[in-house]
């Protein structure tokens, strides 16, 4: 029946989303909403102008909540990124705002009958996409936040320079929460196939160091763009297709884990329904604790919603 | 020996190019370079971080203008769009400070050794374009301005739109100016084979208001976000792809004409040494008159450089 | 919903289509159908085994019609090319195998409950695919063949290479059977936006000698491969693109022209409906007059089955 | 410089190869060579029917051995299919065809200065690309047997069915010859992060028979479709473009190891001078006797050249 593509909020990570999807032409529809109908316009125009030198022609609509009856994947990416300017990098800081956003667009997207995948990028990722979820209603499989999927692709960046390899080269997982309290599980981590624990003394490798740097990854980032867009973007498309394809892909997102009773970064099988199950992967004591400590975290704050 | 672009200017034109060259993996090499080293290196930064997600390895370089030495595809893309804020709909408030961009970095290029295609998104486009090519002292055809292949995408969408099909069924071009002075030549444009002078009384089509549709078709895209960006990075790509396999593909674009002693935006044939050939489609005379008008604007401008 | 393609027959047309659809990742979900088991068996591991290498994921299921009740596209390619081998060039001579073909899988099609549009590459193509559309009972538009889209690609090709351009500059169609009887109309054709008619003389081109080598394209094809597989599975993906995209793209196809009551391949707007319009081009009588003889042929043919 | 690939031997492997190419706009300029010239230029045709309906416009030659002089990407793929048809499972049964082919066209291409990356898919692939390394000359990394990277991929797909997964959710490699004495290295092998010796009790999982169904991969698919061509292409593209983009990816493939004094295969980067590096991962004692084994047999039959 064709791709149908939604996004809710086109600033810069929405913005980068349609951008991409429709000059890889995996998007056979595309709908855009903002609060800011201006801007959602002239995203519109922006993308038309370009279908010309396009070798497909995706529908792309705006502002119409009744297309996401039938959307497959809805993002919602709305968000404030000056709430951050002065918030000594802290993605709490955008709290109060998308709190208000998910009040504003929850009954919208329930009245329309959405029954699609959600993928959310706002942050306090993990928290606001519970909260989105309870709100709208779904089933907590089909709304999931890209959360700890980017600071895994940092974490892959930032060894791979040190290994000078593919960052494809590195495997394994950032859980918790897309925030501070996130934690580099080094027990999954290895490097062309060798278990970074073992290279690293070898390599003089400071691990605390390395995780700092992929932590700060979107600071550093933001700091010299005043804002994230590229990663945040390419990320939320690879879980999109992998609902698309049902692929039953593993990737790491931030999703419901009843143990918890929290939303928490922590791989995760992507397929038609969202997030399908849950990989628990054995953690040695201290990164469990971590994870217990940052879904607790996430569970505080979200329990102040 | 892998395809090396760069990009002078990563704003959010040089980001869009970048970021769409990345997902595509149409680049194996890309340098950025800005005059704000910060800006670079977070656009680096985030391409980077979306590799692990990504299918290929572009290799991401930063501020290098010895890297242009042997760099295929060059983009120039730099630019003030604030300058247009209080503009009133005319490209030429850009003048200014583009020019004092080209004698910054003219010099740098030059003493790059680069002898690739430079494709320059820069406003004044056209004027700004030659004083570039000038400047740096490659033969024009190997500098060229994205022109009027934006306009004429633009006229393909809005004349699509009043037929309800695919921009790709509306041929013909937008000559001059990329600016104020532009026109549709509408005798060479056709709606699904069909000649649009024949097809328009029937339909009760306004062409010039058409015409006004498209040419403003840029402030209707800036006045919503503030600055156009998909398209014009979708244009350009275009052009660069079809230098590196030497298509031979025709395309409107500005480039010098020596009947104007001007560069001018009209259809040339695009292949590895840039604009090869320009073609002569014969125009009735108030369409020449048109052109030579708008090529004169150009030139005019171009002499207070 | 994701896109859902099936394929009947997958020998090398169909293989082809089926990989081109894989490795570019449109294809969510692909059903392989062909009455050697063996052989759909053998291209969904083939296929299945690719996936570990590729950025997606495409559902790959074989021999179960039940799956075309929510397919979007169907290919259908089945054929016996060895048909093809003693008959001097004549499309005709697979009529007899392809007729039982369609005795065989028409039913089969109709109780599926398939409601989406077929895309019918087996020949001889215009009658076959009446026949098909007939059998099966969808409308017209839902039925289409990818006629003359192949030998106007072709006519793209010779002409091109004359002008050293790329077949894209070049514009135009052929009309009329995918056979013998097709023909180039010349009236349409354009080389870098100037009528083939007005350059032809000053390069001494012989149109007919052109017209000669596009219609013949496919036997050079066959003469060295033994087959025909690359061009059109391309351009029936082309075709399916544009259905999916509902992107009202023209086309030339085979499909159902009243006036002459008989598929015949002519410009068309393809959508999400199929050949949702004819384009009727004003064509000079002598261009007329071929297309009503070869809508002749077709029909006469077509009225043996 | 555009990305300059070749191809010598366009028989099943090398057309889907040229095929994948094209369409997904991976290369500038694309070399086809064959000692059924027929051959070649059908191909030549069949992909250049093609480019009327694509993005882009490669340029394709054909049979021309001084084009190697500055191609990147060389991909052997001559073979003789039929020699397998009686062979029982044994692709050394290509051997004494494959050597011949050697003598005739390695010294071509050494005559060329061809001086970028081979990767071959002849068989028997380990010992016959070390015959092509010897008798070209150039060093070990610039020539390399896609091997057990097919094999490899095999394995994914037959473990993912078992867990229901994406293939890319099996990490892992198997080792050695590719050929009978392969072997997957169980120890290296993960599913969703987790080792497969860890799960392979609880799912009572008969590792010995998930090896048989991956080792014999290819012939189910031959016995289907008389020859394999798909997954083999895409692995071949994979390494191509991991050494375009000197990506320093990590992929098992077939090259010079010192300890054996023989190629085999193995996980090695991919970059810009081929395999880079080789990867030794711990294997356990029996899995380190099954890689010497397989090594000698290499090495003995490589003897016999």
């Amino acid at each position: 029946m064709s791709r149908k593509y939604a996004i809710i909020g086109v600033g810069h990570v929405g913005a980068a989303i349609a951008f991409s999807l429709v000059v890889q032409g995996f998007a056979d529809e595309l709908i855009l909403i903002d609060k800011n109908e201006k801007k959602a316009r002239a995203e519109q125009l922006d993308l038309q102008d370009a279908t010309a030198r396009l070798d497909s022609r995706p529908k792309i609509k705006i502002q119409d909540y009744a297309e996401l009856a039938d959307t497959d994947i809805l993002f919602v990416t709305a968000g404030n990124i000056h709430a951050l300017d002065n918030a000594s990098g802290n993605r709490w800081a955008e709290f109060e705002y998308t709190r208000e956003i998910v009040k504003d667009i929850a009954p919208k997207i329930k009245a329309s009958g959405f029954n699609g995948v959600l993928i959310d990028t706002m942050n306090p990722c993990d928290a606001i996409t519970q909260y989105l979820q309870k709100e709208i209603g779904l089933p907590g499989s089909q709304v999931l936040g890209t959360g700890t999927f980017l600071d895994t692709a940092r974490m892959q960046r930032v060894v791979s320079e040190k290994f000078n390899v593919d960052p494809k080269n590195v495997s394994g997982f950032v859980y918790g929460e897309h925030g501070e309290s996130q934690f580099v599980a080094w027990s999954t981590v290895s490097v062309n196939g060798l278990p970074i624990k073992t290279l690293a003394p070898k390599m003089n490798l400071d691990l605390d160091a390395l995780e700092d740097t992929a932590r700060s990854g979107g600071w550093a980032v933001h700091s010299g763009k005043g804002y994230t867009s590229f990663a945040i973007a390419t990320c939320a498309i690879k879980l999109s297709r992998a609902v698309l394809d049902d692929a039953q892909l593993m990737c790491p997102c931030s999703s419901y884990n009843v143990k918890y009773n929290s939303y928490v970064g922590q791989p995760g099988i992507i397929g038609k329904n969202g997030v399908e199950e849950l990989i628990d992967i054995p953690l040695p004591p201290e990164e469990e604790q971590k994870l217990a400590t940052s879904a607790a975290t996430i569970k505080e704050k979200f329990a102040t919603m």
